[in-house]
């Protein structure tokens, strides 16, 4: 079987070099081409020495990007760039014909005024805002299939939408009042040389950060309000723990249903249990956790997979639903390849665990 | 000056090795003797190499715990046991006239009923229940003066009522729909050897636990109660991350008042601001963060300091307050010497840091 | 291509459940019994749920170990047992005409006097041990081919042997003298509930132990006695560091020649680079580090791969050799089954990364 | 009693943070100035929250460096400094009749040429070398007693030449052939924004760097060979590991006398012992550890305490010594503030654990 050819923009960020690990040993995918500023001119094994034993590593050396270049390097292109620049790239490289995955925000958000609300600047490119595909498998993946344009989520809103959409979808809970409490390991702030994140500064801490409106709430809303069909607000708190990789985001929300009960809460929970049983019990990479088992960013760590339990709790009425995620793989890198097999007609699950 | 003789009961375990640093250094008091069942007859030294400098350290030996041995050796007495068998050991020290510093639940919550609904169990005293009081300082410092028994609270609650009960009792938030989610360090756990509690099942590793009905759930919702003048039932959510020592705490809070615009939402910021500056303004051991600042368990370790940031969202209408400390020294044996300096006549902060 | 059956004996511990990890994805191979006395009647889903996703791993269930069993579930064994257990089950099997690959102790050694010493008990089956093959596919790939019986070999050792054998057989360095100085995450410790492993005892904590004679002692200089062609006695100490995986060793050797200026220094360099180059130019699993970089733990962890560089300091006339692998993958599971690989005639990289 | 006022110029790195820490509750120190150039114009509750409490720190606010106005602030200055720019204070404050306690390498060595060779630049102010005194109380403190200007040592010098000197002095050890494996916590490398010491980097990884020729080696070198009397070489490497704090050195040592049989072992360990005790025997900072107990970065992180331990290994005839430390306490800042104590008369142990 011939190999297509991928590329990545922005590879040596840890979204980057996560791609490049998850591309290297990809069954159907031949790494043409990868570019960084910083590291044009080195080879993949110089800045990635656990690259270099790949016979795939040996011979690719960083480039500048250029989308003229990387149009006859690769047909699938991954963008891992800080938003606002990715879309510079995403207009040549559709242009040439290219399949995008974008990691970056710019094309997730569908209304240019929102983008600007939370991004603070205008969008690059707001006229390729209608044919870009919000990245969730789970959720679009018939579009996904059909998509040049493919707008990979947010760490954050992976681990919060596939949780409660199903919930949503199916009135089972309330859209309004949910509050949305996340944990994410420090590869969430990118390889940054700032001092937050040096380790002294992280190790034996934790802390809330970007409250109260964070970015990613502005993709949130938008696919949970999609999903309730009336606009959705939520409460966001993200924090940040010594872990290098991982999310965990504690959900609550308030079921349509009281349960005063055990009759009405038992009743409840089948319901629930069958909803996502319908949403996921087919998916490869939900893990739905039954009996006593929640949710541990160690049991994802490495993987594309998202585990999820919930419990309702009859002395307050409320729902809870967690999950845990590999930030740099459902969370990110794992996802994008997850929608590039979609894309290119590959086994959903060809090159992930 | 004549220094006072306090013991500590159970100084083996986490919060007790935590008692005997900061007895071994507090100005006005001598340790008498510490006991431990398990470790009887072995030297403080041998037990904890890192007392062995101190020169109070050099000639105390773990003894097993006796009633009436230690109320010849002490008139403090610190029990640092699991509940249950705290207890037993209150009462007759009590009877011998000492003063108890209970770290366990044994004494936190007023109802045997409640005790025997989290805690599984008959409460073993229940006839010393009125006279315990529960050993918050900033809250009960008058009734701590005058206790011969003090409940000193566990971690998860003092960093949950210390940010809510101000705001409840001026009655800015509401007392109901309250949800409050932590995040605890390891040696929360105790030194216990169990599996879930091991270097590899902890590090890379975050994960909710006890859910939705954590035994601490008792003492919170008593003292909120209390504060309101109503019963109070609230959502607690417990993760256990991989640092030693911090609990981070997240509180989502309803004000009562509605603050659609800027100018409701600063004359309501105006109120939170002077409430806690009512309450805590002069307090040496809470630092009310100001500006951009956020609470950060790494700016508390090894402290007796609690950090209290809050913000309000103008988006949901919510009030968010976070705390940061220390769960063995604020959170357990720093808040159960600043009541010994109480009761002791003693400067509140002596000892302390 | 039909695949071949594999069986894991002890496989809750840590080295068995990487042993499931690598089997479960194994093109070659079906994972046909895995065994536990501890979770005997479990699902493999149950006690590991990060394994629940693979198809292979829904309808395994823990066994308790019975040879006969396993000699009709699988052609080739792994035995992930403490020292002592595993020669119980290796007599059986192999008698049953089982390959077995133990990754315990046991038959590491040529000699039953050297285990008596080490291992303070007579060696449970002298007659196994000369049909056995030390599992260091890098030095003995011809034998394991024809082996029934391997024994893969240490954590520790790996991380010595393979940066030095290589230097004593080209009479480059003297077997004297020698010194590894070796840093392990706490995974080499094993799943084992005991207090110096607690996460809070091990976190912001590094410590030397098994000083000064460490039971792979026994192994590292029976190999390396072998390569001199005379006895050789090294210095080894161990130490624990706060990470799960990987260990770090500083190598202190004494090259035959003096390199007092420059051009000796030059010219001795070229002849170390030469002989590594020979040894390991084509090894798929030891990556020989160029230029400035230095092993690096993170480099290596979750991967079969060695990584080696070595500097020649001319202000001690020695030679520093350092090594990084994972502890559980190179230094156990994923050499395992990497002699697995070429004892069955498959590609030797098949599985691993 | 009166206060005798300090400042600290770098006040904003690790180690100028750990002199705040140490001063601001040291019983005879008023801390009169910080400064620090990034910083200069804010509070010192601004950039360190966590000393908002103490009542000492309310008024400080960090100032740009000027040797003129600190001569008026304070009497006792500590440099924390880049090396090379804490000579260009020294100069003047020294001058103005401070006493200056640099935790910079620049009066470290007592040769220029030394200097330029192990910091690649001429020596900022060589007329001072002769008068600096170096600052190890255990080793110099008649010295350090007189001394106006004190080069208070290196973190890694500190945890090698404590447990070596003794042993040389006393000429139980050869002074050829030392080789020095040390383990340090990230804060070693100073609070600085680079790619290296981000978490994401150190955490789970651990790696050796600076060799061969650590720039430590200059004072060490030169104080081991003040002890011996002949110059000294040695072997020294350091490793980067995921603590904030701590360093553990283990050192290779050959015995003068060999010791082949049991009768020879125990003698020479007496020997040893009785030169430990001897040395250390009172000192209040210097741990002897005893029986089966090895030294433990936990053991000491947070004090000015160096824990030593030592065993024979009758297999190789050589001598291993162990020690840990706090880097930044014992291997910095305590240390420095044990030396002010020194200078000013206070009792040696004050304001120290």
């Amino acid at each position: 079987m011939i190999k297509k050819k991928a590329a990545i923009v922005g590879a040596s960020g840890y979204s980057g070099e996560e791609l490049v690990r998850l591309l290297l040993v990809h069954p159907h995918i031949e790494l043409g081409a990868v570019t960084s500023r910083q590291n044009a001119g080195q080879s993949l094994a110089q800045v990635f020495p656990k690259f270099a034993n790949h016979p795939g590593a040996k011979s690719l050396r960083f480039s500048e990007p250029r989308a003229d270049l990387l149009a006859r390097q690769a047909q699938t292109i991954f963008l891992a760039l800080p938003h606002g620049l990715a879309a510079e790239y995403a207009v040549p490289l559709l242009q040439l014909g290219c399949q995008v995955i974008d990691l970056s925000a710019d094309f997730r958000v569908r209304e240019p005024s929102v983008y600007k609300e939370f991004y603070a600047q205008d969008h690059p490119a707001p006229e390729l805002l209608n044919q870009a595909v919000y990245g969730l498998p789970e959720l679009y993946r018939a579009r996904i299939k059909e998509a040049s344009l493919v707008a990979s989520p947010g760490c954050y809103p992976t681990s919060i939408l596939l949780p409660i959409v199903p919930l949503i979808r199916a009135g089972l809970v309330k859209a309004t009042g949910i509050i949305a409490d996340s944990l994410s390991g420090v590869s969430g702030a990118g390889r940054k040389a700032e001092m937050d994140y040096l380790f002294v500064e992280c190790n034996e801490s934790v802390r809330p950060y970007g409250v109260p409106k964070h970015r990613h709430l502005s993709e949130i809303e938008q696919e949970l309000s999609l999903a309730a069909g009336a606009p959705v607000t939520i409460q966001f708190t993200p924090h940040l723990i010594p872990v290098n990789r991982g999310i965990l985001t504690t959900l609550y929300l308030a079921p349509e249903q009281h349960f005063g009960d055990n009759k009405a809460m038992s009743e409840l929970g089948d319901k629930i249990a069958a909803c996502y049983q319908a949403a996921y019990g087919n998916e490869p990479f939900v893990r739905l956790l039954d009996d006593e088992a929640l949710p541990d960013t160690k049991n994802v760590a490495g993987t594309n997979v998202i585990e999820i339990a919930w419990r309702l709790d009859p002395r307050t009425g409320r729902l809870l639903v967690m999950s845990a995620e590999d930030n740099l793989i459902k969370g990110a890198s794992g996802q994008a390849v997850q929608s590039m097999n979609i894309m290119c007609g590959f086994p959903e699950t060809a090159g992930l665990v």
